[in-house]
């Protein structure tokens, strides 16, 4: 929407801001002009900090998370244990295990959860790819990290069903994690004692 | 700070991210990834929206807000009154008075505020052109737009006192803004109640 006293190019600016997540028209409107007024090197930074992540960035073809290398850090790593995978709904959920410090094994992400609601079957989600995985490399424990939410409940217990058949034993996170919350959202010290007090499925 | 887990790129966009205002690292990490998710073209035109605004927009050379015309779309507005100027600390403050739309004259921002504790005095500030504004046009009312906080009352009153005897009238918006408070976030209703309601300095 156009508003007077306000150039175009902010406008722009603004309607794009807008769209990022928990960033209202206000706040939008607010982080503009503070671009607006920061040296010319911080806009340039932003803004090749964008494009940069969009284009070096790919999904790893083992884990499938986020990376700039080929496989991803995580799994090159030769210290990391290979017997135990952890299993996320996305990238992001990763982070914040790692965050955690309590866990060094590998991570498999789904990028998303099974939801009827949104027509989303596992067929959808990287659990093709998990089964792979599972059937070349000798894995011992998956522990599975989806969101405490109804989706990420059913996801987790369809994994345990498909997995625990291959002998490789299934843990869920510890409830501990509020149930509805955001494990992206969860302190550090929450996230490690629920990784410790995971429970078999 | 690198990250387990974290490639370059994303790391250096939630830095990058983490120093716009309000934006904590957690939010910023969330931002990053959603960017990352998002289809390029999002990426391409929030990169795009934030060089545009800082290579397009400049200062308009009368009232000192924020433009990418050459005087500002207000400024060249002729069915607004000239004979009454809105003075204002940041182009952002402007903004939130015109979606008030309770004033129909021009602006003048300052840019700042006068802070003898920052070292910020009259000279620093858009002061002198706005005296320059005054004397080669007919202008019958100035009303003084800044934050009710300690600087922004200072610096109305130091307006006021240099203003006044050049024989216009000069008003302050009215209390009714919460003390302490922001102008940008104040509600538009607030906002033009307080405009209606200004007081003779």
């Amino acid at each position: 929407m156009k508003r007077r006293g306000l150039p175009e190019p902010i406008s722009r600016l603004i309607e794009v801001l807008s769209r990022l997540p928990g960033i209202g028209e206000k706040n939008a409107t607010r982080l503009a002009f503070h671009i607006l007024r920061a040296p010319t090197e911080f806009a340039e930074s932003l803004s090749k900090a964008i494009t940069d992540t969009k284009r070096k960035v790919t999904l790893c073809p083992i884990c499938y998370s986020f990376t700039s290398e080929n496989p991803c850090e995580i799994c090159s790593d030769e210290t990391r244990e290979k017997t135990s995978i952890c299993v996320v709904e996305e990238p992001i959920d990763l982070i914040a295990i790692e965050r955690s410090g309590e866990f060094s094994g590998k991570y498999h992400v789904l990028h998303g959860v099974i939801s009827p609601i949104e027509g989303i079957g596992p067929e959808d989600l990287k659990i093709k790819e998990l089964l792979q995985r599972l059937s070349g490399v000798n894995v011992r424990e998956v522990i599975i990290a989806t969101n405490p939410s109804v989706e990420g409940e059913a996801t987790a217990l369809y994994l345990a069903k498909i997995i625990k058949p291959l002998g490789i034993e299934v843990s869920r996170i510890a409830h501990g994690i509020p149930v509805g919350g955001d494990i992206e959202y969860i302190d550090e010290i929450t996230l490690g004692k629920a990784l410790r007090d995971r429970k078999r499925m």
